[in-house]
């Protein structure tokens, strides 16, 4: 690999505010010391101003999780950035995380200022935040849908006033991904001092596109990717941690990029993640799904046993799962059933097994599935 | 809109062929007049000659569903076609889908034939079909990971044996959006006849790009979408229908294509969907999931309070879902709190509101959301 990206993990902050999630600080402490183990650079563990709960969590992750950054979400508002240095002072490394809206939705309608009010608000927050930490994170909220020269003109007075990484998030979900590597690009390419900034890609999934828009941003040259696991946060949620890994690690050939993350660990931080927010994971979801790596038809089960590559592009091994299943149905066919009944350790004449299969696919028929205990049956 | 894409269903086929679900003859049927309703153009009813129910099903549907064309899957055989010939007998306009794998993987460890022995059974086959229907889809499977030249010289031949679509499958998965683009405008600008059929794009969702997939084989040229309702399918399963449908909708301004579909129907199409193969939705699913139109955090409350565009860019009324929820939890503020107070009919002065407001940061750090009775005690 060439360049590495930094995994900025927002489970416990954007992740949690999935309506319907509440973890308690035990919880997060649990999640957080997996998240370490996984191997993710930055976590961002809260929004300390939002409540005294929040506050107690991060400043207790900052306390107990050792080898990684920590980061807390503030506005630009000196009152929020002065208790979030509060919180995080404990961290063996800190971040703030500041900034505010760019495009003109959100400068007309929810920060009801002029473009250089609202630049001018950022700038101050970052230059009163550097008396805390030297690594401080600027979002530019909306930037999917902002006017470009604009854009860079904040990128670049943020960077002047000591901002070291520039998240340049599709706060709505609206981009598409041809569109958000133009946007990384752009920045990159137009602001004098970018090379004194990482770049980082925050996305939402609401059109269903969080991760190709995360790949597009690092083809664009960011350097950082904003994820939770699982995929949860407000509405349709962030962009799944899971997927990107995977997608750079089986694409590394296009991506050319790695992360530090440790991928056996992605199937046990999914299911701590799911188990305590009670957000389920559906079984079709990419690479954590419980048939992510399951084959009920014939010809599909056929290809994977010939060779598993036909069908499969992850080996489940590297995720943390066990094996393939072959699970056998209304779609399954000799090959499918061949292999099972050998599992089993079943012998039977090539006739004999013409008429197994026949009842097998009468049987199939009537049934979700044919398990261990019907296949016993059907041959004797 | 310049031009119209096709939306081909497959969640009776491949969707069907999730690990885990058996829908009856009822079920199925009742799923197709739901897809008819939603206005989609192409219902892959089943694989026929899979099992004497499959046969039954692709027939019942054939009989009863107008409006829509029906299609049947078949391998590229004789009686594969044959017997999908019978089963679409009474169907109002009935489309064979035949094919086979072209990429190098696929030709040596599945099929164990060389190129141009592929390309005569997938020649004959089409020419087979073609006395049932002059409506024949032809699948290139695992063209994703196909050498070009030969991918060129599959589509040119089969469009002159007399096949009308071609299908154009990213079977595993693998590929990402540039690529896939590239994929559908390199056939379409280099096989002489490509004026003669119309692409589709078939994209799996292993590493959570099939829903940016589809839409770069659409910019790239392609007029059909191959879909299933909440993305159902083998492993991490096929296209979501309901994310291309929005995304094409939403971003008219990119793509000036537009489907038939009725997109007031896509949550109640969902949710049957869900309920019949017991494929649950996950609460942060793109377009259907329960939390997609749920705004739980303060920041995000008081803009969409401000103005629904700052945080939402799909209305939910468009895909049939009632309105935008406000939910008060730990990460709420004073306007959202306001917004329910009011929603409630309580009446308080500025300063009473203070202390309201205390108790309730206070209480929402101990519950997961803050409900109408929770409100009442706190007013009280």
């Amino acid at each position: 690999m060439n360049d590495r990206v930094l995994v900025f993990d927002t489970t416990l902050r954007d992740g949690e505010q999935s309506p319907g999630v509440r973890l308690s600080l035990d919880e997060k402490l649990e999640i957080g010391r997996q998240l370490v183990l996984l191997g993710v650079d930055i976590l961002e563990a809260g929004f300390p101003i939002s409540s005294p709960g929040d506050f107690q969590s991060v400043n207790t992750l900052a306390k107990e999780l050792k080898g990684v950054t920590i980061c807390g979400l503030t506005r630009a508002r000196e009152k929020d950035i002065e208790v979030a240095a509060e919180a995080l002072e404990p961290a063996e490394r800190r971040r703030i995380h500041t900034g505010l809206g760019v495009s003109e939705n959100h400068l007309r309608h929810k920060l009801r200022m002029t473009r250089e009010q609202a630049l001018e608000v950022g700038v101050n927050a970052v230059k009163f935040a550097r008396q805390y930490t030297d690594d401080i994170e600027y979002f530019m909220e909306d930037s999917g849908r902002a006017d470009l020269d604009y854009v860079y003109k904040v990128v670049e007075e943020v960077i002047k006033a000591g901002a070291t990484t520039i998240n340049v998030p599709d706060t709505t979900g609206f981009t598409y991904p041809n569109e958000y590597y133009h946007l990384i690009k752009g920045i990159i390419e137009n602001v004098p001092n970018s090379d004194k900034a990482v770049f980082s890609c925050h996305c939402h999934n609401d059109l269903g596109m969080a991760t190709a828009n995360t790949l597009a941003g690092v083809m664009g040259g960011a350097r950082q990717v904003e994820v939770t696991v699982n995929g949860i946060g407000e509405r349709a949620g962030n962009t799944a941690l899971e997927e990107v890994v995977m997608a750079l690690f089986i694409r590394h050939d296009k991506f050319d990029v790695g992360t530090k993350i440790d991928t056996t660990q992605l199937l046990p931080t999914s299911r701590m993640v799911s188990r305590l927010t009670g957000m389920v994971v559906q079984r079709n979801k990419a690479v954590v799904g419980a048939n992510a790596y399951a084959h009920s038809s014939g010809i599909h089960q056929d290809g994977v046993l010939k060779e598993r590559s036909t069908y499969e592009i992850i080996d489940p091994k590297l995720v943390g799962a066990e094996k393939s299943e072959i699970i056998l149905t209304a779609r399954s066919g000799r090959h499918g059933l061949k292999h099972r009944l050998a599992e089993l350790g079943f012998n039977y004449t090539d006739e004999r097994f013409e008429g197994i299969y026949d009842a097998f696919v009468k049987m199939a028929d009537t049934k979700t599935e044919v398990k261990e205990e019907d296949l016993r049956e059907l041959v004797r």
